[in-house]
């Protein structure tokens, strides 16, 4: 009998594993290449422990992806990367949801939309920067942000608008000279909301909340845990929306800028905003097992090496003590009448003659040279490397939790995971 | 009645996969972190085709895994790592199959012999480097080499040497003034060869095959499919060799004495070879369905990065264009009357007046200086980046196939692999 029962338990979870999640939590790390999810292990490590404890992103690792766009270069923009996220075909650097012709290319968002789930977008970003953008809009250029802007409220999905719930920054591109998006978006009938502190008063879809002019600050300077309340206060809202469920896409906007930034400090913190964002999900995904998260990133960014210059070792301890982004740094620098007596409130690197040296010749050079002077020095510190202000074309990781989250075993083309997606879908 | 018998099918799948694997292929790519991977994928694409064709590796992704050695450095070396790897105990940087008390670790090689399974050891360095010797050997220190190369020989696991079979290099640490270790394996039964070329001579276990003073020639420079066919050889004289299974581990040796040089060509070239070595693995469990197969790396090397300077694109014809390694070339441009015209013989690059002028300036101040300016200009033109002539702390990947496989899914310890493994020879 208890054999027999143990059948029956197999049997049913074989049918249920085979039904569409009725919701889907898309999350993407933008730049959060294989080095981030590292390192964000060893910086959040409790050093009173001898074992390193995994982190949220290590509990549901299922695969890796490949990132190459559609030309010869094997190196993807955010725009092609996010496209073939979105889409399930790859195009060129630049492209938002469109193909290599230039044609319109169907999201999962649209197709969504079109099967009656509530959508939304959610990023730390202007709410129009490329990778949301490929969910929701279509463009030649990634560029065109206006346009992008525009497309959010003239996207019409069978006579009604795309996104249901948008929550991130813009308000320079939603509130123009020659148009204003958000008065539109009123008038059909979107909650709006421009101040962060307020973004509880957010209470029904469809709903706008747009937090800057353009992207949020970097989480080290301010509102570290914006994306984490942003992710709460849409699943909050799109809970039972509806009984055909929702589409949520997340982003992790910034990981890729403090890439870009080459800023180390800066990375860990927006990883950390990002992590606790994907313990959100993945507690809803807990308590709403009809729910699949999957979790990618669209490249990785900057060339990141935890250990560098022949160095056997990577110092979190040195990231974890800096206090500022590498641009707040600065500034600081920049107006401080005293260097030796500023820096300590930055960072916890003992400040050597050697260093202030360099930073006092850099101050000279000018504001640029002093960042670039700052972030040597808590590189030269931590160990950590960079090649690029770009990005590199390393595979990345695919993770996923809930209904049907072992369909992302193994290595995978970026756009597998959009057509799995879209499978469930359409279903 | 069909639907019973496909019941009854993934019944008695779920019970086989609870039975141990009789054979484990174990293979380490030494420095193989995800990017050499990654890189590797766009190295070996064929430019006649639209999508980018998977690899060998990319056919088998099971997880990642984390490799921070036993003290606060995060940054593993190969002891420390293969010791890990080998014994499912972490400890500090150097240590062969030693705790940090520097006391011994069985490994899962002695507990093979232990349980009556027949042991290989296969790498294309000398076969005492610190990988193998922490599967067969126990030492302070991995730079003990001879005291490493006494314990194949002195070790007993029940009054038998530990390992059966070893193909690799390393005749000066086995033929020593003052020991002669061949002597006495020969002694004990064991075939013995030195001449690679006579590698099909070794047709039974024991053997020993020593085919270098040191370690192989680099791939890309000679025998470039060495690896290749010591693991069909090794594989072709454990088949069957006894109905308890056997235990080899294959090391990928020098894909990690390419990072450390910075040498990108070097590398693929290695790279190829360990692939290779893995389809003949792979092709070998599909016809023994009793065998595991389990692929990871002790680390990465040199933080290689696929882009680098700004630039989004990694030019793969630029390192396919490379027909040598950087010490080769160095070496043949030193004694070249006419460095422009030796150039092409080495490289695809076309030889601009300001590279001449590099290399000829770098040529005067010595070899050293020549090799670092050949290597700059294949990564200039390539856009390959590095940040360090060591290790960094990336996790990296895990691949599986047989029996047992899909064990490894997910992201896991370093240790957590051994100790999965030697839970299967113990059963
Ligand atoms: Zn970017
Ligand atoms: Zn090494």
């Amino acid at each position: 009998m208890k054999y027999k029962l143990t059948l029956l338990a197999s049997l049913v979870a074989s049918f249920s594993s085979f039904a569409a999640p009725k919701n889907i939590i898309y999350m993407i790390g933008d730049g959060m290449g294989p080095a981030y999810t590292t390192a964000y292990r060893y910086y959040m490590d409790n050093p009173a422990t001898k074992v390193v404890d995994p982190t949220v992103f290590d509990s549901i690792l299922k695969g890796m992806a490949h990132t190459y766009p559609d030309d010869d270069t094997v190196v993807t923009d955010s725009a092609a990367g996010a496209t073939a996220l979105s889409t399930g075909t790859k195009s060129y650097n630049g492209a938002i949801a469109v193909d290599t012709a230039k044609h319109d290319l169907k999201t999962m968002l649209e197709i969504a939309k079109e099967h009656g789930k509530t959508t939304a977008l959610v990023a730390t970003s202007q709410i129009n920067h490329a990778t949301p953008a490929s969910f929701a809009a279509h463009n030649v250029s990634r560029r065109n942000y206006n346009e992008i802007a525009n497309d959010y409220i003239d996207n019409k999905i069978n006579g009604k608008l795309a996104v249901d719930l948008m929550l991130g920054g813009g308000t320079d591109y939603f509130i123009r000279e020659d148009r204003n998006i958000v008065a539109e978006f009123k008038q059909a009938g979107y909650q709006y909301e421009d101040d962060f502190a307020a973004l509880e008063n957010i209470n029904s879809i469809p709903g706008l909340g747009l937090f800057a002019p353009v992207a949020f600050p970097a989480a080290i300077d301010a509102n570290p845990d914006r994306l984490e309340k942003m992710t709460k206060k849409a699943l909050s809202l799109l809970h039972k929306q509806n009984n055909k469920g929702f589409f949520v896409m997340i982003e992790g906007s910034q990981i890729d800028w403090c890439g870009h930034a080459n800023d180390i400090a800066c990375a860990m913190h927006e990883m950390h905003d990002f992590a606790n964002a994907i313990s959100v999900a993945k507690d809803y995904v807990d308590a709403n097992p009809d729910t699949l998260l999957v979790i990618t990133a669209d490249h990785s960014t900057g060339g990141l090496t935890l250990g560098a210059n022949g160095e056997y070792k990577w110092l979190r301890d040195v990231v974890k003590g800096v206090k500022a982004s590498a641009p707040v740094i600065t500034k600081a620098l920049m107006n401080a009448e005293d260097l030796a007596a500023t820096w300590p409130q930055y960072s916890s690197i003992p400040l050597t003659t050697a260093y202030l040296e360099q930073l006092t010749k850099a101050k000279v050079a000018g504001e640029k040279a002093l960042n670039k002077a700052i972030r040597h020095i808590i590189d030269a510190e931590s160990f950590t490397g960079w090649t690029t202000s770009g990005h590199t074309a390393i595979d990345v990781q695919v993770f996923a939790h809930g209904q049907h989250a072992n369909d992302f075993v193994g290595s995978q083309n970026n756009t597998a995971i959009a057509e799995k997606l879209i499978g469930y879908i359409k279903q």
